[in-house]
């Protein structure tokens, strides 16, 4: 039929010229490993990343090559995020955190054809160079060290390469801009590619009042690397939106984050629960010391954030949104925001709500699929949650054999074990291979740890299942006091009581130094289940040891 | 590559299923023609949706066909919006206020196939019925009266035709859903058509906090007839965010509106100039008469909207946004929002800013393209406004002839006259068949009636061009005082230069009673121009005429 809308694709070129257009004006501040900060405008970010576009097409770049980076969130990031995918190349974002090993294995699987790499993460791109398929390696430094020596090349002499007279390619909106390797706590990594499309109603759903209402007189700042799901998206919003942004380099401590949302005027910022007890902990030692945006807010992912540190925020005036999602999911699916009806709830309904996952930006959809089917939405039945959208992926890169992730109609299996209430909150309750199955019945581990690290005297708290002679499996609490405080399992039982039943109190108690971590900060439960997998439950009741 | 993200279409069928999944409990509320206010549930009208859709299935409704609607600002109308796009029809929205010939030519141009229509409306649809092609006509009754034997059938019992067992086409995004046609001020109606995508893609923008910011917290009511570009589009969004949605029914003055904004607690609402104007009159007439939204905004569309209404309207706690847009583009294009850095702006440039229709949301381009080529952003040099995006219309409706309306490279021709400044302000200045050349220099007529419309005493006024011996064409000026005012055309005159210079000054000031207008409510400038075009100029300087 004609008459029809124009066929205008959805891609992150539109999102760069246009920000030159409107808010060329606008500051994109980092924070440089050396503590310098450094300032430019939109307006140079857009020529320097057209001129990275333009050299990257001269040296040969083809469409849908790879380029990988190995990079901090800094302003050379930003332009690697657009200039790559802009000449129709997929910008690789290689995790900084990852063994050598695993990033020569993601490196080759990925096919990346060159790399731009920051001058501090030279000593380790040196751990597995030699094993890597990079043709042509740039180097962006503070030094303008002579690098060509060594094979390398400088950065910004690559961009001096570009003759200003580059043109977009016509891109379609299904091509590929971006990839990213999920750390998966088993089995190999699993790489992402993000299309443009993606990209684009990602930034047009996370912006929206109802998630995490994103207007162009905010300021932003992701602490979320730029190498981990994209920085929950933060750079595309911005750049969509013309707001400033600002990059904290590789300090995440309290005081230098709050430091930076007060000189910086932030009124936005995305990080996982670790760094929101980093900057709750700083605003009660320091009470005073910072002036903040009035309207300062946070997006607290990658894991459930304990009502103990959306309360305390509250206090001191930082607005805390959970949100759901994955590397898969681009990653926001989910936001816990209050709907109309809800605004006047009692308090502890408020924050009940508020701890859960929430409901789903427009076009996701969820359900929670169990043995018998999809769990009707009753707050209380259990299932893997499924997920589906334009933003989630339809396959991992090069790897047939994990089809099984996803459903023969079509949803993506999350991993996640979940419950769905009548209202559409999503409750994450647990990973598929972290639910404790105690004499038929099923235990949270994640509702378990939230309750622990709630009490005042607890850092940190893992639950896992371990096999029962009577029980078939019965949960192990691992935990991490506070320096200079100490509790007794009795008194965690005294205290888990309030919330749960006694059958799904931990049976015993391991109070430990340290707990093991996925790059990206998560509990790293495989391990711990398999370390403690020979433990010898003491038969009468509770029991703690110190340091096994 | 494989890889990549979901293929999942972007079609009002998810807004239909989120709505009832999410927001199944939030109202819709629909004053009545007899006065009566109707209230259900968005998952009332999801069933109602759905049913129609059914019913239109079992009816034989094709992919692609048309419904036409004959109906006013109520609830079935929304049902319409939404269920016939569901079974993969097309809902035409007929303007009610069109001369019968014009809807008899309208209705065989589109084909429509069925109507739905309001039965006050049955004496307008007998004007022309004999002359359209409705297959079946289904009456939505509140009488619920016997109409089969007219050859009439009662909307409710097509509702209850459905059989429960409805199930959703496999929709692509870029099929139409909806059909409008414009009503030009030359030439035959020509009929756009609004693919789901663009009906998506326009609310994703629309809601955003740097347009309009909607969230689901918030009180949506339309002004603007449903019949008139998709009412601002304020349904699509009202429905996919879950929002409250306020419909007024016929009746738009200003102590009625008030009246409404008060008791639903509306706090975001849209409409033309005219009808804003009503509202701050009843305003400053009865103050302190309603207890209105704290945050309630509104915008402003259609025409554009005069300084002093701004002012007016702060006064009483309403902040007015403008927005442009045309039925070809869905139709939100641009919005008047200050940037981050322009809050602090002095307030004679704060209103003035303000009063500038604006820069473009995410993905539309905009650009004015004068005789000499594409014209600098400088804020001063005129050209025709182009537009392109993926709510832009690509073509009319059968309507080869109009190729015309689009340049080679892709871009459709406003019609409208603007400049564009640094800042991508956009500023329309007139329409192309508008200006007035004199002496080789233009003169805007918009700038002129803005300018006028803001004197205490001026109700309305319209600037047209009169051909001159002389100067080639000179102003004229047409003006309709309010009750009880005067004025002389020296004091006008003294007044315009406060922002004008002497040659830019209407020659002669007419004092009438009325003014021709679209059925839109825009002036109609074309029968001012045929009906003036004969006059002859005072000589000498200022002269009024009464009634002429």
């Amino acid at each position: 039929m004609d008459g029809l809308m124009m066929n205008y694709p959805l891609t992150l070129v539109h999102l760069l010229e246009r920000v030159n257009q409107l808010f060329g004006k606008v500051e994109v501040v980092s924070r440089e490993p050396d503590q310098s900060i450094h300032r430019y405008t939109y307006a140079d970010f857009y020529r320097r990343a057209r001129r990275l576009a333009g050299a990257l097409s001269k040296a040969g770049l083809r469409r849908g090559d790879r380029v990988a980076t190995l990079m901090c969130n800094h302003y050379p990031h930003l332009e690697a995020y657009f200039g790559i995918p802009a000449c129709g190349g997929v910008v690789h974002t290689l995790n900084l955190r990852l063994h050598p090993d695993e990033l020569a294995y993601i490196a080759n699987h990925s096919g990346d054809r060159m790399l731009i790499v920051d001058d501090v993460l030279l000593p380790l791109l040196e751990k597995f160079r030699a094993r890597a398929p990079f043709e042509r390696v740039f180097v962006v430094s503070k030094q303008n060290a002579q690098l060509t020596s060594e094979g390398f090349e400088d950065y910004e002499q690559f961009l001096a390469q570009d003759q200003n007279n580059f043109v977009y390619p016509e891109l379609g909106e299904n091509e590929a801009a971006a990839m990213c390797y999920t750390s998966g706590t088993t089995g190999k990594p699993k790489g992402v590619l993000y299309s443009h499309r993606a990209l684009v109603l990602h930034s047009f759903a996370f912006a929206l009042p109802d998630a995490f209402s994103v207007a162009q007189k905010d300021v932003l700042m992701p602490l979320a690397p730029m190498f981990h799901a994209n920085s929950h998206g933060i750079p595309y919003v911005a750049v969509m939106l013309g707001t400033k942004l600002v990059m904290p380099g590789p300090f995440t401590d309290g005081c230098s984050l709050l430091d930076l949302f007060e000189s910086e005027k932030v009124t936005v910022t995305t990080a996982v629960p670790t760094v929101w007890h980093g900057i709750l902990e700083a605003l009660q030692k320091h009470p005073g010391r910072w002036k903040l945006a009035p309207d300062l807010r946070g997006l607290s992912g990658g894991a459930a954030a304990p009502e103990s540190l959306l309360r305390g925020l509250d206090r001191h005036g930082v607005h805390l949104l959970q949100l759901w999602g994955m590397t898969e999911t681009t990653p926001a699916a989910t936001v816990a925001r209050l709907k109309s009806y809800m605004q006047d709830l009692p308090e502890a309904e408020h924050y009940a709500t508020r701890c859960r996952q929430g409901w789903t930006l427009p076009f996701v959809d969820m359900r929670a699929a169990g043995p018998e089917g999809v769990a009707p939405w009753d707050g209380e039945t259990v299932g893997e949650l499924q997920v589906r959208g334009p933003w989630v992926a339809a396959s991992y890169y090069n790897m047939p054999q994990e089809a099984r992730r996803w459903t023969e109609d079509g949803w993506f299996c999350t991993g996640d074990v979940c419950t769905i209430d009548a209202e559409g909150f999503m409750k994450i309750v647990d990973r598929t291979k972290d639910m404790i199955k105690s004499g038929g019945e099923w235990i949270s581990s994640v509702d378990l740890e939230s309750a622990l690290m709630d009490h005042p005297a607890i850092r940190e708290a893992a639950v896992v299942a371990v096999s029962h002679p009577k029980w078939d499996e019965r949960p192990l609490a691992l935990i991490i006091c506070k320096d200079g405080h100490q509790v007794s399992a009795a008194e965690l039982c005294q205290f888990l009581l309030l919330k749960f039943s006694k059958w799904q109190l931990p049976d015993n108690f391991v109070f430990v130094d340290q707990l093991p971590h996925t790059s990206t900060g998560k509990l790293l439960k495989s391990k711990l289940r398999e370390q403690y997998k020979e433990w010898k439950w003491e038969n009468a009741g509770l029991v703690e040891k110190k340091n096994l």
